[in-house]
């Protein structure tokens, strides 16, 4: 145990909201509250950016009962940014300023929620300090629906928008095999670069309900094999499910996206339909059946009231155990999740290099796709399942969701 | 209490599903079967198209567990059809083969379950079996979430979809509003003539999320309007979460959605965004602004795992109501719903003639619609709050959903 290091800590969110991220706000909020070592805790208006513009939120004013209704609440209750900071050894403006602001606060702790760029602010301020003499202990808190993040088995955030995605694929499909004439129903999931979110469409399987055709942006995409395969599950089952992920591209990796032109509507407005609706079109177009696109949008990442309870916990687990660690002495590194071994799933929560997790994006491995590139195997399943159990006693007022409610008080 | 009528029963399901109309299935399944009146239960594959083509489930197989998981099982279990009868007096060849159908069971109950144009199949069916002296008492189990039926407080399925509604616009107002950086937001929602679900989203506001603008189908849009009041609401709160009906028209009546030519993407092909993303382009394209159009799509009348649980208790009594009452000696009648006198909801349960429900669309009354156009009156949240209340401790395995596996085997 190193000597302790006494003063205030900053909890900053970053990058795109989650179901389960406030969690994990929560967990370093609460713990740091209850620490001994902590002196202050400060939420960052909108991340890295609050910290540059001094608008620190002071948590002292909050009340315990609001503050724990973050488990309940989706997106990013403090304010997310997309701030990307330079390289320090180019331009140091940035850090100089971070240096001053966290003299001004006496703050010695900072807690970093957020994805790979969130990992690389956060192992650069790390850096930064360290060479500038300024005693801080750093500590990134993964969050990130898409999974791709290196050196931790999963991702908060991931699990329930996987939940989400299974449940409304099965849905989907007890909808779309109401009549008795066929349906083609693609579904468009996030997912840019790792299919881990669209693969999760697979688990609806366990309802009964697996999308008959899975694509992920792992393999190179081939849209006379993707009509094709469509047709023929179409003729066998007289319906077909489509997953797809919104970063499928062809084998010269242009999205197929982006293979549109603008056109344009009656005003002269040019029209952006998503990938759903393009696939839908030129299947409508080629086979002449009934389809219907529909992509489950920022419903995916926000929808709270369907998250798992693994996730919730282990969310808030990240952010506890970053600031136990970080009050032992640690800094520089990343909360990340082992899978124990054994057979019974249980997550240990184990410490990694900021360096080894920042600027990786971790992809569903190829063997776990299955060989026509338009399926996952059981080991996707396997892997996935144990993180989605069990659902969350949501608070509710009126039937709908309670979210936490904070002041938002700035420190001055 | 007229004399007891013995003999079999049929229930059918039809229209657009819902998140409870298994519900309504089972209350009709489980009272028939338990019905000392009722000899046989047979469920119509695909509504009325199944009965005309003699293709009849018999219950009498059904495992009682499997049954009960209707109650958990979102879309049309047995099957639907859009099939319109033809005016009996026209031609009443379908009417002669549903009678030939009907006498070769000895179906003395015909329960039929769904929405405007089901209650009027129901009714000419009742019409025609009195007109041609074959004793069989026909029933009416009211189904739709667009909420249009008239002569009853509220259809099922509607509430189940307006919680969805409201939750999900809540979890998207929250994600929208995470950047600093301002965002618009135009969620499109189902219901073509009739505003109730769109409405529904004003309900968000419980949960401190309401969309700052609401367009129903009941008032007409213009679209420079439109675009004035979201560049105003977006100057003076920094973002504007808009929720619209996917049924807005011009006040001449055409709709939004349509005023597009059909333009072509690269490969040749029609786009076919919907009316989310048309609204999009146009905002975009005159504001500048970010703009993010969502479409519920099939989600929202789906959504059995958030399901109102007022709405699948209501749903269900619906179905055994109807059972009762025709075993009772009723026909020709639909089951509606009546709010109770006083202060707590309470729903009661009558009878009101097939005819006074056919062929009406019942609105959102103009008085619930603010003046602007833009909104709802707090008349509506009281009128729906209600029915919104309450979760359902859903039945799952392994995480996700598990639905009733129905054996479904064909009568001879």
């Amino acid at each position: 145990m190193e000597k302790e290091l006494r003063g205030a800590c900053i909890i900053g969110q970053s990058g795109g909201p989650t179901s389960v991220i406030n969690s994990s706000a929560y967990g370093v909020i609460r713990t740091a509250l209850d620490s001994e070592s902590i002196t202050k805790v400060y939420g960052a208006a909108h991340g890295i950016k609050g910290v540059l513009e001094d608008k620190l939120y002071d948590m002292d004013f909050e009340d315990a009962r609001e503050l724990e209704l973050l488990m309940n609440t989706p997106s990013s209750e403090l304010g997310s940014c997309r701030y990307k900071m330079a390289d320090p050894d180019v331009d140091d403006t940035d850090y100089r300023r971070l240096l001053e602001i966290f003299k001004k606060y006496d703050v010695r702790y900072f807690f970093y929620n957020g994805g790979n760029d969130s990992m690389d602010t956060c192992d650069k301020v790390s850096r930064f300090m360290a060479k500038s003499g300024y005693e801080c202990r750093v500590m990134g808190v993964p969050k990130t629906i898409d999974n791709d993040l290196n050196n931790t088995d999963h991702c908060p955030g991931f699990a329930s928008a996987a939940k989400y995605i299974a449940t409304s694929c099965a849905e989907i499909y007890k909808d779309a095999h109401v009549y008795d004439t066929g349906m083609v129903c693609i579904i468009e999931i996030m997912g840019r670069h790792a299919g881990w979110l669209t693969a999760s469409a697979a688990l609806a399987g366990i309802s009964g309900c697996a999308p008959d055709l899975i694509y992920l942006p792992e393999t190179n995409f081939d849209m006379d094999e993707f009509v094709a395969s469509v047709e023929r599950v179409y003729k066998e089952r007289g319906n077909c499910i489509v997953a797809v992920s919104e970063g499928v591209h062809y084998a010269d990796g242009s999205f197929v996206s982006e293979a549109k032109t603008s056109a344009t509507d009656g005003f002269g407005h040019a029209q952006l339909g998503g990938l759903a609706s393009l696939l839908a079109n030129v299947v409508k177009e080629r086979t002449g059946v009934k389809v219907r696109g529909i992509e489950l949008s920022l419903l995916q990442r926000c929808a709270a009231h369907a998250a798992s309870a693994v996730d919730v916990e282990e969310a808030f687990m990240a952010g506890k155990v970053a600031v136990e660690s970080a009050v032992a002495g640690e800094t520089g590194k990343m909360v990340a999740f082992k899978r124990a071994d054994g057979g019974e799933y249980k997550c240990e929560y184990v410490l990694v290099p900021l360096t080894s997790v920042a600027n990786f994006e971790k992809k569903v491995p190829a063997e776990w796709i299955t060989p026509d590139g338009a399926g996952v195997t059981q080991d996707f399943i396997d892997y996935a399942l144990p993180l989605i159990q069990g659902s969350v006693e949501r608070p509710t007022e009126n039937g709908l969701p309670r979210y936490a409610r904070l002041k938002k008080v700035l420190a001055k």
